[in-house]
């Protein structure tokens, strides 16, 4: 899987699923080939219980002989034949993350780091949090920093203000790095299959609240984390990357929040930078993500 | 971890839980020394929610003073002082397990390799199927084979039968080898804690039947197995051992129950090892696996 | 990736590396569509390094125009274009495996039963030993069974048997599980690139004898084994997989041979299972597994 | 095994090897009771090569009815009938860590956050850096932070600079946070046994200078990551831990230099975490980790 750092920051990305029939990948490598584009990487995969088609091209377009809107343009009627949902990511412009967190700070120093390492291709122009804490790690790595205290009474209102915030600094997508408050359905539409959570359990065992109490109290012997997109419906929407590590009878629960906060950070991290490359596809409560 | 090739044969292994206090470990081992026991391995925890603590001793009883069961009977008013609970496995006599199996023979075929190898130090007197077919198999490797058939009407006859073939067999540990009944209480009450299972799933998700049609539908990234002890409520049990195997979109159904094999087997395979080595002891809903 | 159990019985399977260029990807996919096959699975990839392109297409020729003999021949003007070297897999024949063994017999035991279970999509005609042990076994399975003591005088002369008996049985590749003899150049050349061997470290990791004493001497925390294409250097050829166990100090050398054969049951399947589905291509000292 | 966050500050830890006879278990846990300490966990090894029995207890010494100075003055006596090697760490002063690293800051990073959030037990008075880069970073969480280049010429001289440093700020503990230059005898033996290192390979491959390159042309299928104590011999000290992560055809090397990182990052944490909790012990070529 190609990072951020060897990702040719020129390729621009088409993202593809349809009903399956035969034919597909040569009809769209040969229109990126018919416009000159260098294709990087092509990736596809069929679901055969949805009879569904699925493909990523990754493609060089320094040297084609349109612009990408126009190209766009021109797979329109390619894409309405084949009945296609798509996306033509074109690169130009890095995505933006706004990150929203709460009292654990672990995720998003480790995204901070990681942004800064050039690890993330992105920009983060805000933080959002409901605790004042993470001010100073976000003024260190020179994002805005915004503490905006909730109450039962002020949910709502606060949220308007959040998406109002993350429209204002043009964020694409939202982090929840252990952002502790149960989004409401207006985030979720203003920012639709664009919020990525970190939950620390092997969903679905262990959904909800202190995941970890859970997990001792089962007595398992591995602990996990899951980083998904968030729907309406909690710890339940598509899952993007999950990972787990092994516990004992030795392990409090202080030790397995402590074993969990390194499966959060690279779970997480991972989850955002595939989104970040284009390389999670939606389809049904499922994701595709193209290596 | 030593194997059971590795360990010595005439250990024997004292197990212990009681509330805890201080001077346990210098009672037990100093009890053990002055009987001319050499402790070959010591190991203990403490359960600080519970105040419980747990020990194993494995000793070679070979220049004792006292026979293993005049220690025994020597170690009894002591073991009263401390209200422990406690056992001693003598390792005079190899444990015998009886596998029951159903349709799936690959943890089945697994075990009867590795206790040719050597690999599980146990007698496998009895194979006990609802279907015909794992006979062939269990014949190449010397176990009888028992072909018990079930049906909804016959199901508590057969199982009384299962009780007196085991009986007769003279087993101590029953190992559900992907035997796809639910067992009744009177066979659990035949061998308390003594039946040992294999769930193909990470436990507590995907719980009951279909596990990994289950975890196919939810898109998880990760599939699991899981051995735990058998008691009333399905899947519920103390869990001995789980490992996890990374899967991706392109695995089908199909490709998940063919990679949940391999997880299967070494899970169950290192349950029952344990278990036999008298490195598992069970407190509440948890296991200690001592090491 | 797809398992033998799920893959289409039918399909044909090109594989092509040649330099890199633009367009390689919808010329190829289109040939194949002309023609009326239907792309089952494509991957390709770019080595940056040396400018390589490899590609793998499986494709469903049941309604394609020509024969895949004639579809070989219509793609031989496009190869030489394009300095490719590629290969049509056809897969209207089982590829037939000879397994060569020594003393330990659990690799061969492991290959057997996946064979049986459907795991592994070829024929199994022949099992060749310098040990008597494994005719047992062998004759379970169903597999003839040969019998050639080695000793320093007779090496050559029996290697010259093995590839007479490899020839008589129609062999395509040759699987060395756990076979303890090193190779001379004659085999190698019988069978180029088709012997896949399993050592019993992580390599380059204690290359050569007894490597888990190597291991156990040197105190790492983590055990290996590696499948790999045998060349004439010893256990340098190209790598098709890995994999590690934790181990401790607790572990003896017994207790590393034990758990190292769960390894090495795993990581030979996988390679031989991923070789046998025309997945790995070879390229320098190195391959791409496509999956 | 227990992290910072759940150990008792008040414990203090007897950590003994010595020839193994029978007893010593008895002998040792006596003693502590017989002084009214607490054991909280004790954890022995014998090693059956050598011949050699280590043993790590950690015990409360609240209630007992002698210092722990005057408490290893009893033991003495003891340890010289048994010829033991043994150490009291008695708990009662932090262990001071001092941080050498040059341009690539990520393990720095991590160690700093992972001391601030209280993972690690220790102070860390002190980072020693041959490039001006983590100044800011070293600063941002209150460690002192002196640069000090190096050059060939300069070597010996600033090298009795970084000990000066180190012993000025009273360091227990060295460690190496990816530090580039090759240690001279000198400050190994001012820091004996006290020296920490991260060698981003799986030792003992990939020994020496740049071993994501060597990785990527020998075309492993994993990366590792060691952590070690550091001995005149490069690469060559006993190994505390180590990590794989895998990897594919996809991977450039830069890409296996950043999934390096993390592991390097968790491999150096755990080593540095159980040296501080007095968890490791060394014997020969090898280390004992309790835990």
């Amino acid at each position: 899987m190609n990072s951020a750092l060897s990702q040719n920051s020129r390729s621009a990305v088409l993202l593809i699923s349809c009903p399956d029939v035969k034919g597909l990948v040569a009809v769209i490598s040969d229109f990126v080939f018919r416009h000159n584009g260098n294709i990087l990487h092509a990736d596809e995969h069929r679901d055969a219980e949805t009879n569904l088609f699925l493909m990523r091209v990754e493609f060089d377009p320094t040297d084609m002989d349109v612009s990408l809107d126009a190209l766009a343009e021109e797979f329109a009627p390619i894409a309405a034949r084949f009945e296609m949902q798509w996306r033509l990511a074109k690169g130009q412009r890095k995505p933006r993350v706004g990150i929203m967190v709460s009292q654990y700070d672990h995720c998003l120093a480790d995204l901070l780091y990681r942004h800064k390492a050039g690890e993330l291709d992105c920009d983060i122009p805000v933080v959002i949090s409901n605790h004042a804490d993470a001010g100073r790690l976000a003024a260190f790595y020179g994002a805005k920093f915004v503490h905006t205290p909730v109450t039962r009474e002020t949910k709502l209102a606060v949220e308007q203000q959040h998406i109002a915030l993350l429209r204002e600094h043009e964020c694409d997508v939202v982090v929840l790095a252990r952002y502790m408050q149960i989004l409401s359905p207006a985030i979720l539409e203003a920012f639709p299959h664009q919020i990525i959570n970190i939950h620390h359990s092997f969903l679905p065992a262990f959904i909800g609240a202190r995941p970890y109490h859970q997990a001792f109290e089962r007595g398992v012997k591995l602990i996990g984390a899951t980083s998904h997109y968030v729907t309406e419906v909690l710890d339940d929407g598509p899952i993007i990357e999950q990972a787990v590590s092994r516990i004992s009878h030795r392990d409090s629960v202080d030790d397995l929040v402590q074993k969990g906060r390194d499966l959060e950070k690279v779970v997480l991290s991972r989850a955002v930078g595939w989104h970040l490359e284009n390389r999670v596809l939606l389809y049904g409560k499922k994701t595709v993500v193209f290596d």
